[in-house]
Protein backbone atom coordinates (compact mmCIF):
# COMPACT_ATOMS: atom_id res chain seq x y z
CA UNK A 1 0.00 0.00 0.00
CA UNK A 2 2.61 2.30 0.54
CA UNK A 3 4.48 1.61 -2.72
CA UNK A 4 1.28 2.61 -4.58
CA UNK A 5 1.09 5.85 -2.98
CA UNK A 6 4.09 6.98 -3.29
CA UNK A 7 3.04 5.94 -7.10
CA UNK A 8 0.27 8.21 -6.58
CA UNK A 9 2.77 11.13 -5.52
CA UNK A 10 4.97 10.12 -8.07
CA UNK A 11 1.83 10.56 -10.99
CA UNK A 12 1.14 13.89 -8.86
CA UNK A 13 -2.55 12.32 -8.12
CA UNK A 14 -2.67 12.81 -4.57
CA UNK A 15 -2.02 16.25 -2.42
CA UNK A 16 -2.73 16.53 1.21
CA UNK A 17 -1.92 12.70 2.58
CA UNK A 18 -2.81 12.99 5.87
CA UNK A 19 -4.42 9.70 6.54
CA UNK A 20 -3.47 8.10 3.07
CA UNK A 21 -2.15 4.69 3.66
CA UNK A 22 -2.80 3.90 7.59
CA UNK A 23 -0.12 2.46 10.13
CA UNK A 24 2.88 3.53 7.18
CA UNK A 25 5.16 6.18 8.86
CA UNK A 26 5.19 9.15 6.38
CA UNK A 27 8.43 11.37 5.51
CA UNK A 28 8.96 15.06 5.40
CA UNK A 29 11.85 16.25 3.05
CA UNK A 30 14.84 18.17 2.82
CA UNK A 31 17.32 18.14 0.09
CA UNK A 32 21.05 20.26 0.67
CA UNK A 33 24.23 20.25 -1.13
CA UNK A 34 26.46 17.52 0.37
CA UNK A 35 28.68 20.33 2.04
CA UNK A 36 25.85 21.30 4.43
CA UNK A 37 24.96 18.12 5.23
CA UNK A 38 26.97 16.95 8.09
CA UNK A 39 25.54 20.52 10.10
CA UNK A 40 22.08 19.45 9.26
CA UNK A 41 22.65 15.92 10.26
CA UNK A 42 23.80 17.54 13.36
CA UNK A 43 20.79 19.69 13.32
CA UNK A 44 18.63 17.05 13.39
CA UNK A 45 20.60 14.75 16.12
CA UNK A 46 20.25 17.48 18.70
CA UNK A 47 16.78 18.43 17.76
CA UNK A 48 15.19 14.68 17.58
CA UNK A 49 11.73 16.51 18.44
CA UNK A 50 11.22 18.38 15.47
CA UNK A 51 13.64 16.92 13.01
CA UNK A 52 13.52 12.86 13.49
CA UNK A 53 15.40 11.41 11.37
CA UNK A 54 14.17 8.49 9.27
CA UNK A 55 16.97 7.78 6.90
CA UNK A 56 19.03 9.71 4.15
CA UNK A 57 20.41 9.15 0.38
CA UNK A 58 23.94 8.70 0.04
CA UNK A 59 25.27 11.79 -2.30
CA UNK A 60 23.69 12.20 -5.63
CA UNK A 61 21.87 8.86 -5.72
CA UNK A 62 18.15 9.62 -5.37
CA UNK A 63 16.96 5.86 -5.50
CA UNK A 64 18.25 4.21 -2.30
CA UNK A 65 17.73 5.44 1.35
CA UNK A 66 19.98 4.10 4.59
CA UNK A 67 18.77 2.86 6.76
CA UNK A 68 17.32 0.51 4.03
CA UNK A 69 14.14 -0.89 6.12
CA UNK A 70 12.92 3.32 5.32
CA UNK A 71 12.27 2.78 1.57
CA UNK A 72 12.29 -1.49 0.10
CA UNK A 73 11.35 -1.14 -3.46
CA UNK A 74 14.29 -0.87 -5.93
CA UNK A 75 11.24 1.49 -7.45
CA UNK A 76 11.95 4.20 -5.77
CA UNK A 77 12.79 8.28 -6.83
CA UNK A 78 13.44 10.94 -3.82
CA UNK A 79 13.23 13.50 -6.64
CA UNK A 80 9.38 12.74 -8.10
CA UNK A 81 7.79 10.77 -5.44
CA UNK A 82 6.68 13.18 -3.28
CA UNK A 83 3.07 14.62 -4.48
CA UNK A 84 4.93 18.37 -4.79
CA UNK A 85 8.12 20.11 -4.02
CA UNK A 86 9.13 23.65 -2.34
CA UNK A 87 12.03 24.81 -3.82
CA UNK A 88 14.12 27.69 -1.73
CA UNK A 89 17.28 30.37 -2.78
CA UNK A 90 18.99 32.02 -0.41
CA UNK A 91 16.31 31.10 2.72
CA UNK A 92 13.57 31.89 1.21
CA UNK A 93 10.85 30.09 -1.01
CA UNK A 94 10.97 30.83 -4.72
CA UNK A 95 8.26 28.07 -5.42
CA UNK A 96 6.53 24.74 -6.27
CA UNK A 97 7.87 21.95 -8.79
CA UNK A 98 6.21 18.68 -9.38
CA UNK A 99 9.32 17.21 -9.57
CA UNK A 100 12.99 17.48 -8.81
CA UNK A 101 14.28 15.81 -11.93
CA UNK A 102 15.80 19.22 -14.07
CA UNK A 103 17.50 20.46 -10.46
CA UNK A 104 19.27 17.45 -8.82
CA UNK A 105 22.89 17.32 -8.94
CA UNK A 106 25.69 14.74 -8.24
CA UNK A 107 25.99 17.08 -5.12
CA UNK A 108 22.80 16.66 -3.41
CA UNK A 109 22.06 15.02 -0.21
CA UNK A 110 17.95 14.02 0.23
CA UNK A 111 16.61 13.35 3.97
CA UNK A 112 13.89 12.41 5.17
CA UNK A 113 12.12 13.54 8.95
CA UNK A 114 9.22 11.94 10.15
CA UNK A 115 6.02 13.04 10.44
CA UNK A 116 3.31 13.62 12.85
CA UNK A 117 0.39 12.30 9.99
CA UNK A 118 2.04 8.74 11.01
CA UNK A 119 0.70 8.55 14.79
CA UNK A 120 -2.73 10.10 13.61
CA UNK A 121 -3.98 5.76 12.30
CA UNK A 122 -3.10 5.37 16.51
CA UNK A 123 -5.41 8.44 17.54
CA UNK A 124 -7.98 7.18 15.60
CA UNK A 125 -8.18 3.41 17.10
CA UNK A 126 -8.01 5.07 20.46
CA UNK A 127 -11.08 6.60 19.97
CA UNK A 128 -9.36 10.33 20.05
CA UNK A 129 -9.83 10.90 15.98
CA UNK A 130 -7.79 13.79 14.63
CA UNK A 131 -10.40 16.67 13.17
CA UNK A 132 -9.10 17.50 10.39
CA UNK A 133 -9.25 14.45 9.13
CA UNK A 134 -12.88 14.60 9.65
CA UNK A 135 -13.35 18.19 8.40
CA UNK A 136 -11.42 16.37 5.22
CA UNK A 137 -8.83 19.62 5.24
CA UNK A 138 -4.90 20.18 6.23
CA UNK A 139 -3.74 19.80 9.82
CA UNK A 140 -3.03 23.83 11.20
CA UNK A 141 0.74 24.74 11.83
CA UNK A 142 2.28 27.54 13.08
CA UNK A 143 5.41 29.31 13.37
CA UNK A 144 6.21 29.92 17.08
CA UNK A 145 8.91 31.29 19.29
CA UNK A 146 10.31 27.95 20.17
CA UNK A 147 14.05 28.00 19.64
CA UNK A 148 15.48 25.27 17.78
CA UNK A 149 18.77 24.32 18.97
CA UNK A 150 21.42 25.59 16.23
CA UNK A 151 24.03 23.40 14.92
CA UNK A 152 27.20 24.62 12.14
CA UNK A 153 24.84 26.97 10.16
CA UNK A 154 21.84 26.94 11.28
CA UNK A 155 21.11 29.15 13.60
CA UNK A 156 18.36 31.30 14.62
CA UNK A 157 15.37 29.23 13.32
CA UNK A 158 12.50 28.36 15.26
CA UNK A 159 9.54 25.38 15.59
CA UNK A 160 6.97 24.64 13.47
CA UNK A 161 4.31 23.15 15.39
CA UNK A 162 0.73 21.47 14.16
CA UNK A 163 -1.96 21.49 15.97
CA UNK A 164 -5.01 19.21 16.45
CA UNK A 165 -8.20 20.38 19.20
CA UNK A 166 -9.00 17.87 21.95
CA UNK A 167 -11.16 18.78 25.28
CA UNK A 168 -8.94 19.05 28.17
CA UNK A 169 -10.43 16.09 29.86
CA UNK A 170 -8.68 13.91 26.85
CA UNK A 171 -5.09 15.52 26.92
CA UNK A 172 -3.75 12.66 29.19
CA UNK A 173 -4.81 10.21 26.64
CA UNK A 174 -3.63 11.86 23.56
CA UNK A 175 -0.47 12.23 25.33
CA UNK A 176 -0.29 8.31 26.51
CA UNK A 177 -0.95 7.43 22.76
CA UNK A 178 1.35 9.36 21.11
CA UNK A 179 4.49 9.08 23.54
CA UNK A 180 5.92 5.97 21.74
CA UNK A 181 5.70 7.66 17.99
CA UNK A 182 9.56 8.95 19.29
CA UNK A 183 10.23 8.61 15.63
CA UNK A 184 7.60 11.09 14.56
CA UNK A 185 8.06 13.93 17.28
CA UNK A 186 6.21 11.93 19.94
CA UNK A 187 4.05 13.50 22.75
CA UNK A 188 2.66 17.08 21.89
CA UNK A 189 5.52 19.18 23.11
CA UNK A 190 2.90 21.92 24.51
CA UNK A 191 -1.42 21.92 25.18
CA UNK A 192 -3.89 24.33 26.36
CA UNK A 193 -4.89 28.12 25.60
CA UNK A 194 -1.43 29.41 27.77
CA UNK A 195 0.64 27.37 25.66
CA UNK A 196 -0.45 29.68 22.53
CA UNK A 197 0.69 32.68 24.21
CA UNK A 198 3.79 30.94 25.60
CA UNK A 199 4.74 29.72 22.08
CA UNK A 200 3.34 33.22 20.93
CA UNK A 201 0.98 32.44 18.55
CA UNK A 202 -0.98 35.10 17.36
CA UNK A 203 -4.64 33.91 16.29
CA UNK A 204 -5.19 30.40 16.28
CA UNK A 205 -7.30 30.31 13.25
CA UNK A 206 -4.23 31.98 11.09
CA UNK A 207 -2.38 29.21 10.83
CA UNK A 208 0.88 29.81 8.95
CA UNK A 209 0.64 26.80 7.04
CA UNK A 210 -2.61 24.46 6.47
CA UNK A 211 -6.00 25.08 6.91
CA UNK A 212 -8.06 26.97 9.66
CA UNK A 213 -8.60 24.48 12.73
CA UNK A 214 -11.99 23.84 13.65
CA UNK A 215 -12.37 23.92 17.54
CA UNK A 216 -15.03 22.61 19.11
CA UNK A 217 -16.52 24.17 22.15
CA UNK A 218 -14.79 23.21 25.37
CA UNK A 219 -11.50 22.21 23.41
CA UNK A 220 -8.27 23.68 23.41
CA UNK A 221 -5.35 23.49 21.01
CA UNK A 222 -2.57 20.69 21.51
CA UNK A 223 0.47 21.45 19.54
CA UNK A 224 3.06 18.78 18.17
CA UNK A 225 6.52 19.36 16.67
CA UNK A 226 5.99 19.80 13.07
CA UNK A 227 8.51 18.21 10.13
CA UNK A 228 8.62 21.65 8.71
CA UNK A 229 10.70 23.01 10.67
CA UNK A 230 13.63 21.89 8.69
CA UNK A 231 12.40 24.41 6.36
CA UNK A 232 12.53 26.92 8.78
CA UNK A 233 16.24 26.20 9.39
CA UNK A 234 16.73 26.61 5.96
CA UNK A 235 15.21 29.85 6.15
CA UNK A 236 17.92 30.87 8.99
CA UNK A 237 20.72 29.53 7.27
CA UNK A 238 19.89 32.32 4.38
CA UNK A 239 22.68 32.93 1.85
CA UNK A 240 24.92 30.78 3.73
CA UNK A 241 23.72 28.26 1.40
CA UNK A 242 24.48 29.25 -2.16
CA UNK A 243 22.73 26.18 -4.23
CA UNK A 244 19.01 25.73 -4.66
CA UNK A 245 17.57 23.84 -2.12
CA UNK A 246 14.32 21.63 -1.87
CA UNK A 247 11.42 20.66 0.61
CA UNK A 248 8.39 19.10 0.29
CA UNK A 249 5.19 21.15 -0.14
CA UNK A 250 3.61 21.09 3.85
CA UNK A 251 1.28 18.46 3.79
CA UNK A 252 2.03 16.68 0.82
CA UNK A 253 4.22 13.92 2.63
CA UNK A 254 6.19 10.43 1.20
CA UNK A 255 4.84 7.24 2.71
CA UNK A 256 7.31 5.10 4.05
CA UNK A 257 7.76 1.48 4.26
CA UNK A 258 8.50 1.60 7.86
CA UNK A 259 5.05 0.73 10.18
CA UNK A 260 5.13 1.90 13.60
CA UNK A 261 6.33 -1.84 14.64
CA UNK A 262 9.54 -1.52 12.78
CA UNK A 263 10.58 1.57 14.08
CA UNK A 264 9.52 -0.14 17.38
CA UNK A 265 12.10 -2.63 16.53
CA UNK A 266 14.75 -0.30 15.77
CA UNK A 267 14.01 1.27 19.35
CA UNK A 268 13.35 4.55 18.22
CA UNK A 269 9.53 4.38 18.43
CA UNK B 1 42.92 7.79 35.52
CA UNK B 2 39.27 7.80 35.43
CA UNK B 3 39.23 5.13 38.33
CA UNK B 4 41.67 6.74 40.78
CA UNK B 5 39.16 10.23 40.50
CA UNK B 6 36.34 8.03 40.97
CA UNK B 7 37.72 6.35 44.25
CA UNK B 8 38.90 10.09 45.36
CA UNK B 9 35.41 10.71 44.85
CA UNK B 10 34.47 7.89 46.82
CA UNK B 11 36.36 9.09 49.75
CA UNK B 12 35.02 12.90 49.43
CA UNK B 13 38.23 13.84 48.77
CA UNK B 14 37.42 15.89 45.79
CA UNK B 15 34.70 18.72 45.31
CA UNK B 16 34.93 20.93 41.67
CA UNK B 17 35.54 18.00 39.11
CA UNK B 18 35.93 20.68 36.28
CA UNK B 19 39.86 19.45 35.00
CA UNK B 20 40.45 16.71 36.52
CA UNK B 21 41.25 13.40 34.34
CA UNK B 22 41.49 15.43 31.06
CA UNK B 23 40.11 13.36 28.41
CA UNK B 24 37.69 11.59 29.97
CA UNK B 25 34.08 12.09 30.01
CA UNK B 26 32.32 13.23 32.79
CA UNK B 27 28.85 12.35 33.57
CA UNK B 28 26.09 14.42 35.96
CA UNK B 29 23.28 11.81 38.29
CA UNK B 30 19.96 11.07 38.20
CA UNK B 31 18.55 8.05 40.48
CA UNK B 32 14.95 7.90 40.28
CA UNK B 33 12.19 5.06 41.29
CA UNK B 34 11.97 2.17 38.40
CA UNK B 35 8.52 3.30 37.78
CA UNK B 36 9.01 6.78 36.34
CA UNK B 37 12.46 5.44 34.58
CA UNK B 38 10.67 4.78 31.58
CA UNK B 39 9.23 8.71 31.33
CA UNK B 40 12.91 10.12 32.40
CA UNK B 41 14.21 7.71 29.64
CA UNK B 42 11.87 9.21 26.94
CA UNK B 43 12.94 13.00 28.54
CA UNK B 44 16.58 12.39 27.65
CA UNK B 45 15.86 11.12 24.16
CA UNK B 46 13.42 13.88 23.46
CA UNK B 47 16.23 16.53 24.83
CA UNK B 48 19.51 14.98 23.97
CA UNK B 49 21.39 18.25 23.94
CA UNK B 50 20.39 18.78 28.16
CA UNK B 51 19.93 15.15 29.20
CA UNK B 52 22.20 13.44 26.76
CA UNK B 53 22.26 10.10 28.05
CA UNK B 54 25.48 8.25 28.26
CA UNK B 55 24.48 5.29 30.75
CA UNK B 56 22.16 3.57 32.71
CA UNK B 57 22.15 0.95 36.01
CA UNK B 58 19.64 -2.40 35.94
CA UNK B 59 17.35 -1.73 38.44
CA UNK B 60 18.52 -2.54 42.05
CA UNK B 61 22.06 -2.64 40.73
CA UNK B 62 24.29 -0.14 41.51
CA UNK B 63 27.31 -2.01 40.24
CA UNK B 64 27.09 -1.44 36.63
CA UNK B 65 26.05 0.81 33.78
CA UNK B 66 25.03 -0.06 30.34
CA UNK B 67 26.66 0.06 28.18
CA UNK B 68 29.46 -1.50 29.42
CA UNK B 69 32.12 1.22 27.99
CA UNK B 70 31.02 3.86 30.28
CA UNK B 71 32.53 2.32 33.53
CA UNK B 72 34.80 -0.71 32.75
CA UNK B 73 36.01 -1.08 36.47
CA UNK B 74 34.34 -3.71 38.08
CA UNK B 75 34.85 -1.88 41.60
CA UNK B 76 32.41 0.82 40.98
CA UNK B 77 29.23 1.88 43.53
CA UNK B 78 27.09 4.27 41.42
CA UNK B 79 26.22 5.23 45.24
CA UNK B 80 29.38 6.33 46.29
CA UNK B 81 31.94 7.39 43.45
CA UNK B 82 30.31 11.15 42.99
CA UNK B 83 32.08 13.67 45.32
CA UNK B 84 28.67 14.53 46.39
CA UNK B 85 25.17 14.24 46.32
CA UNK B 86 21.90 16.23 46.08
CA UNK B 87 18.61 14.95 47.41
CA UNK B 88 15.22 15.90 46.45
CA UNK B 89 11.70 14.99 47.97
CA UNK B 90 8.50 15.96 46.34
CA UNK B 91 10.58 18.12 43.64
CA UNK B 92 12.66 20.54 46.13
CA UNK B 93 16.46 20.00 47.21
CA UNK B 94 16.30 18.94 50.96
CA UNK B 95 20.28 18.14 51.35
CA UNK B 96 23.19 16.89 50.52
CA UNK B 97 24.78 13.55 51.59
CA UNK B 98 28.30 12.39 51.08
CA UNK B 99 26.86 8.59 49.64
CA UNK B 100 23.47 7.17 48.85
CA UNK B 101 24.44 3.35 50.72
CA UNK B 102 21.70 4.32 53.80
CA UNK B 103 19.01 5.46 50.83
CA UNK B 104 19.38 3.05 48.50
CA UNK B 105 16.77 0.02 47.58
CA UNK B 106 16.22 -2.18 44.66
CA UNK B 107 13.99 -0.05 43.06
CA UNK B 108 16.52 2.89 42.14
CA UNK B 109 17.61 3.24 38.50
CA UNK B 110 20.19 5.08 37.72
CA UNK B 111 20.82 7.32 35.01
CA UNK B 112 24.69 9.01 33.48
CA UNK B 113 24.28 12.31 32.10
CA UNK B 114 26.89 13.53 29.86
CA UNK B 115 28.68 16.43 30.89
CA UNK B 116 30.42 20.08 29.29
CA UNK B 117 33.10 19.64 31.30
CA UNK B 118 34.28 16.94 28.93
CA UNK B 119 34.95 19.38 26.27
CA UNK B 120 36.72 21.60 28.15
CA UNK B 121 40.38 19.61 27.49
CA UNK B 122 39.74 20.29 23.88
CA UNK B 123 38.86 24.14 24.07
CA UNK B 124 41.76 24.49 26.34
CA UNK B 125 43.79 22.32 23.69
CA UNK B 126 42.62 24.58 20.76
CA UNK B 127 43.88 27.70 23.01
CA UNK B 128 40.73 28.56 23.93
CA UNK B 129 40.75 27.80 28.02
CA UNK B 130 37.41 28.06 30.07
CA UNK B 131 37.38 31.32 32.33
CA UNK B 132 36.76 29.52 35.38
CA UNK B 133 39.45 26.59 35.13
CA UNK B 134 42.00 29.56 35.44
CA UNK B 135 40.63 31.06 38.03
CA UNK B 136 39.99 27.60 39.51
CA UNK B 137 36.51 28.85 40.37
CA UNK B 138 32.66 26.32 39.66
CA UNK B 139 31.75 27.06 36.34
CA UNK B 140 28.55 29.66 36.60
CA UNK B 141 25.21 27.66 35.67
CA UNK B 142 21.86 30.00 35.39
CA UNK B 143 18.31 29.30 35.03
CA UNK B 144 16.53 29.81 31.87
CA UNK B 145 13.29 30.46 30.06
CA UNK B 146 14.33 27.77 27.80
CA UNK B 147 11.79 24.61 27.55
CA UNK B 148 12.44 21.34 28.29
CA UNK B 149 10.01 18.97 25.85
CA UNK B 150 8.14 17.33 27.95
CA UNK B 151 7.59 13.58 28.98
CA UNK B 152 5.47 11.42 31.02
CA UNK B 153 5.27 13.19 34.34
CA UNK B 154 8.26 15.12 33.49
CA UNK B 155 6.11 18.38 32.26
CA UNK B 156 7.04 22.48 32.49
CA UNK B 157 10.34 21.98 33.00
CA UNK B 158 12.98 25.02 31.91
CA UNK B 159 16.87 24.21 31.00
CA UNK B 160 19.98 24.89 32.65
CA UNK B 161 22.67 26.24 31.00
CA UNK B 162 26.31 26.53 31.64
CA UNK B 163 28.50 29.97 31.14
CA UNK B 164 31.55 30.53 29.92
CA UNK B 165 33.11 33.89 28.57
CA UNK B 166 34.79 34.48 24.98
CA UNK B 167 35.64 37.22 22.75
CA UNK B 168 33.24 37.80 19.85
CA UNK B 169 35.98 36.91 17.77
CA UNK B 170 36.46 33.54 19.14
CA UNK B 171 32.73 32.06 19.27
CA UNK B 172 32.98 30.16 15.69
CA UNK B 173 36.18 28.92 16.89
CA UNK B 174 34.63 27.41 20.72
CA UNK B 175 31.46 26.64 18.44
CA UNK B 176 33.13 24.60 16.11
CA UNK B 177 35.59 23.31 18.88
CA UNK B 178 32.23 21.72 20.73
CA UNK B 179 30.01 20.54 17.94
CA UNK B 180 31.25 16.76 17.53
CA UNK B 181 30.60 16.67 21.42
CA UNK B 182 26.83 16.09 20.87
CA UNK B 183 27.08 13.50 23.49
CA UNK B 184 28.32 15.87 26.24
CA UNK B 185 25.93 19.13 25.13
CA UNK B 186 27.75 19.91 21.80
CA UNK B 187 27.96 23.35 21.00
CA UNK B 188 26.62 26.04 22.60
CA UNK B 189 22.73 26.86 22.55
CA UNK B 190 22.62 30.63 22.17
CA UNK B 191 25.50 33.52 22.87
CA UNK B 192 25.98 37.22 23.23
CA UNK B 193 24.49 39.58 24.88
CA UNK B 194 21.49 39.40 23.25
CA UNK B 195 21.06 36.14 24.15
CA UNK B 196 21.25 36.74 28.12
CA UNK B 197 18.03 38.62 27.68
CA UNK B 198 16.72 35.88 25.36
CA UNK B 199 17.06 32.97 28.05
CA UNK B 200 15.59 35.47 30.84
CA UNK B 201 18.81 35.67 32.79
CA UNK B 202 18.57 38.40 35.17
CA UNK B 203 21.86 39.26 36.24
CA UNK B 204 25.09 37.51 35.07
CA UNK B 205 26.54 38.05 37.94
CA UNK B 206 24.52 36.19 39.89
CA UNK B 207 24.39 32.60 38.85
CA UNK B 208 21.72 30.18 39.93
CA UNK B 209 24.41 27.59 40.45
CA UNK B 210 28.22 27.59 40.84
CA UNK B 211 30.18 30.98 41.00
CA UNK B 212 29.87 34.48 39.81
CA UNK B 213 31.81 34.43 36.53
CA UNK B 214 34.59 36.45 35.50
CA UNK B 215 33.92 38.65 32.40
CA UNK B 216 37.09 40.47 30.85
CA UNK B 217 36.52 43.73 28.57
CA UNK B 218 35.02 42.70 25.22
CA UNK B 219 34.13 39.34 26.43
CA UNK B 220 30.42 37.83 25.90
CA UNK B 221 28.75 35.04 27.75
CA UNK B 222 28.41 31.67 25.89
CA UNK B 223 25.60 29.46 27.32
CA UNK B 224 26.19 25.75 27.06
CA UNK B 225 23.39 23.21 27.80
CA UNK B 226 23.84 21.89 31.57
CA UNK B 227 23.37 18.39 33.19
CA UNK B 228 21.92 19.89 35.99
CA UNK B 229 18.92 20.28 33.99
CA UNK B 230 17.73 16.75 34.47
CA UNK B 231 17.35 18.53 38.58
CA UNK B 232 14.73 20.84 36.89
CA UNK B 233 12.62 18.06 35.43
CA UNK B 234 12.86 16.50 39.18
CA UNK B 235 11.38 19.72 40.50
CA UNK B 236 8.79 19.78 38.14
CA UNK B 237 7.27 16.72 38.64
CA UNK B 238 7.00 17.43 42.29
CA UNK B 239 4.51 15.17 44.01
CA UNK B 240 4.24 12.35 41.22
CA UNK B 241 7.20 11.13 42.54
CA UNK B 242 6.63 9.85 45.93
CA UNK B 243 10.01 8.32 47.08
CA UNK B 244 13.39 10.31 46.98
CA UNK B 245 14.74 11.26 44.48
CA UNK B 246 18.74 11.52 44.22
CA UNK B 247 21.75 13.56 41.72
CA UNK B 248 24.63 14.64 42.26
CA UNK B 249 25.47 18.08 43.58
CA UNK B 250 25.95 20.46 40.71
CA UNK B 251 30.01 20.61 39.75
CA UNK B 252 30.72 17.42 41.67
CA UNK B 253 30.65 14.34 38.72
CA UNK B 254 31.71 11.13 38.10
CA UNK B 255 34.99 10.84 35.87
CA UNK B 256 33.59 7.85 33.81
CA UNK B 257 36.12 5.55 31.23
CA UNK B 258 35.11 6.55 28.02
CA UNK B 259 37.79 9.44 26.66
CA UNK B 260 36.37 11.27 23.53
CA UNK B 261 37.45 9.02 20.93
CA UNK B 262 34.89 6.09 22.46
CA UNK B 263 32.07 8.08 21.59
CA UNK B 264 33.04 8.63 18.39
CA UNK B 265 33.19 5.09 17.73
CA UNK B 266 29.94 4.65 19.23
CA UNK B 267 28.49 7.22 16.73
CA UNK B 268 27.47 10.06 19.17
CA UNK B 269 30.46 12.28 19.76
Amino acid sequence: MAYQTRLLGRQNKITNTSGLAPGYIQANLLVLPRQHARDFHDLCLRNPVSCPLLGMTHPGDPHSIQPSGCITTRDFDIRTDFPMYRVYRGGKSIGSRRDLLDVWSDDYVGFLIGCSFSFEAALTAAGLPPRHQKTNSMVAMYRTNLPLLPAGIFTGATCIVSMRPYRQDRIQAVRDVTRPYLATHGEPVAWGWEAVIALGIKDIQCPDFGDPPDLEDGEVPVFWACGVTPQMAVESAGDKIEDLVFAHEPGHMLVTDYTAEDLQKLGRS
